[in-house]
């Protein structure tokens, strides 16, 4: 068995809580009822002040720290900032990370039995967006007695959770914490996000999403959305440090198989995330990362949208993230300021790309606990350790 | 009828030739007979010493100027630089435009007959390299007794033949353009290639390559490649500019159809090339950019690599160029600098990506034109005009 490191949160067990609430959606429909999956990790405070939300990204889901099995051999996602003397301090937060609705890991999504059918809901379910998870999450805060996040922290798609947080519930969030993420899509990302959607609805096995019911899964879509996907997720210099034209055998085939390291990889990473993930909550993620657009409604006045947040916001990019590069967090960064808003900004210097934000990076590390020590001065909070 | 421009070089008709030498190739194979199809603009002077060879791209042909007919709407792929009083001013020069071995214009490829089973070559087809192409090229010229190129001119993959030219045929080769061009694939290049491949390969109709017999053709994957080329192809400003986050209707419609006018583009461009090119003849193009890295036998230094060329070159590039990035071009341009070569290098500023090597661009174009001038006065031609 592998020794728990010391600063790990441990072994975890993820929940489940039941909603009967019928949630109102952003696209005009009703979820009648849902489940969703969660973790946590410390301790709630008697005063219930200390509660830190997780929200995932694309891909993610809520095993964000620790260990669910003492033979797992990664931890969770983000266990590089989740843990006892880590950015996010167990010691002093109480952490709540749950997968989103329209996931595939428990929580309610196209894989769940859709109760009007008896069926799983498949390409029935109903799109979601950030709005309709925020919703949901002030929700499972209920449920948990949280009244107030004492921060909302998210990367990427995630951070996108959080700045809507300050916006839709601005007297239940005391700070957002928003990292490697865009006040909306480019052009370019809605291209990528389409050709990954085109894939798996191309696959023969997708059957209109119905691949549940002919036992099928499409897996060669899947496989080559996330191929595109990761190219997005690592810098080129990253790439090019990795795998550089490295060959895998001594010599050049002239064929197809794999010749290079880096077709090596990416047909791993493929073909491992297309046994994992279910396609149409991919395709569902994608779309969420689509529409989410909250100066739309305010002719494109990102300032104004920001007008209802209240809290102070660390806002974090990474040099060579080119999915939402830096001068997307400093243009969210300057309307926070026009705005009137209290923001704390850094662009961090890293070779990973995009993937930046799921790394230890000491300076990245050190803006971030630095921030959220703030955060629990400010909530008074003390180290338990 | 459609006017034709008094620019254009006109109306054209393709040639054919068949070599019955036998081509031996890089990858060890030899192909035994082939067809070049080709077309010429202007006129081969008396001393033969005027004429110029275009080198195409990834999905290029040898249409590159004029119309084939005169319903044509579109002309030729290169039209914006070749014809009377063009950069490529075809008043001064004999232009000789070819579709390389393993296109699907008419050349040898895929598609042809194998002799030696009487079907089609398929996937049996040999690997091409820049080299192999190169070789073929010099035959070509040989045809048509032209002994030595005034220029070789390329974009792109157009440009690595331009390089090989330099550095295969010194004597034969008074000038290289190499536009948009990189001495050799980042990892990152690499990549999207594979992702395009897996896309192609992946699609049930494709039958391992063998899709011709079955009566059959992989559109789906042909349109993933193509949709994740043209990504690469424009900038992310020139796609910003575009289409923005423009809706193709007033509202979201909170489902698959397209939403974006960036998505209506991409399919609509990835449905126009499935139906008109080769899967087979994209697969090997791909492997031509791939395996194209003259520095290679030479330990990696490049100077080293392109000691033996004599011509002068023009390099250019383009300051949103991201799949051949400026920096590509500088590394190509320093070690010509390094073997002592003379060199000229333009970094023009353009906001169409990649693709700005095929548009009309002012300062392209005078930066064109001059070297073009200076190819013509070293080769003692008059403008006729």
């Amino acid at each position: 068995m592998p020794e728990i490191p010391r600063d790990s949160v441990g072994m975890v067990t993820p929940q489940k809580v039941h909603f009967d609430d019928p949630l109102a959606l952003a696209c005009g429909r009703t979820l009648p009822a849902y489940d969703l999956v969660f973790e946590t990790y410390g301790e709630l405070n008697a005063e219930r002040s200390n509660a830190v939300l997780i929200c995932h990204a694309l891909s993610g889901h809520h095993h964000a720290a620790g260990f669910h099995d003492p033979e797992e051999r990664k931890p969770g996602w983000w266990d590089a900032h989740i843990g006892p003397g880590k950015s996010i301090d167990t010691d002093r937060f109480f952490v709540v990370s749950l997968n989103n609705l329209g996931g595939c890991h428990g929580s309610t999504g196209p894989g769940s039995q859709n109760p009007e059918t008896g069926h799983q809901w498949g390409p029935d379910f109903p799109m979601m967006t950030v709005l309709d998870w925020v919703q949901s999450q002030a929700r499972l805060a209920d449920h948990l007695g949280i009244e107030r996040f004492a921060a909302v922290v998210g990367g990427s798609l995630g951070g996108m959770q959080a700045i809507q947080w300050a916006l839709d519930y601005p007297e239940r969030i005391a700070n957002a914490v928003v990292i490697a993420a865009t006040p909306k899509l480019s052009a370019q990302n809605i291209a990528f996000n389409e050709v990954a959607r085109q894939a798996i609805r191309s696959d023969p096995d997708f059957h209109e999403g119905w691949y549940y019911e002919h036992g099928k899964v499409p897996r060669r879509g899947l496989k080559l959305a996330r191929m595109v996907g990761h190219i997005t997720y690592l810098s080129e210099d990253a790439m090019g440090s990795k795998f550089g034209r490295d060959l895998r055998s001594d010599d050049i085939n002239f064929g197809y198989d794999v010749e290079f390291q880096v077709e090596s990889y990416l047909r791993y990473q493929g073909d491992t995330f297309s046994t994992s993930f279910d396609a149409n909550t991919y395709l569902l993620m994608t779309k969420v990362l689509d529409y989410f657009d909250p100066a739309a409604a305010h002719g494109g006045n990102l300032a104004r949208a920001l007008a209802p947040a209240k809290c102070p916001f660390l806002v974090v990019s990474f040099t060579t993230d080119w999915r939402f590069p830096p001068w997307r967090s400093r243009e969210l960064t300057n309307a926070l300021i026009r705005a009137g808003k209290d923001v704390s900004y850094a662009n961090i210097d890293s070779p990973h790309g995009h993937d930046a934000f799921l790394m230890p990076e000491s300076r990245y590390q050190a803006v971030f606990a630095a921030f959220m020590s703030r955060v629990a001065r400010d909530q008074g909070l003390e180290a338990r350790s």
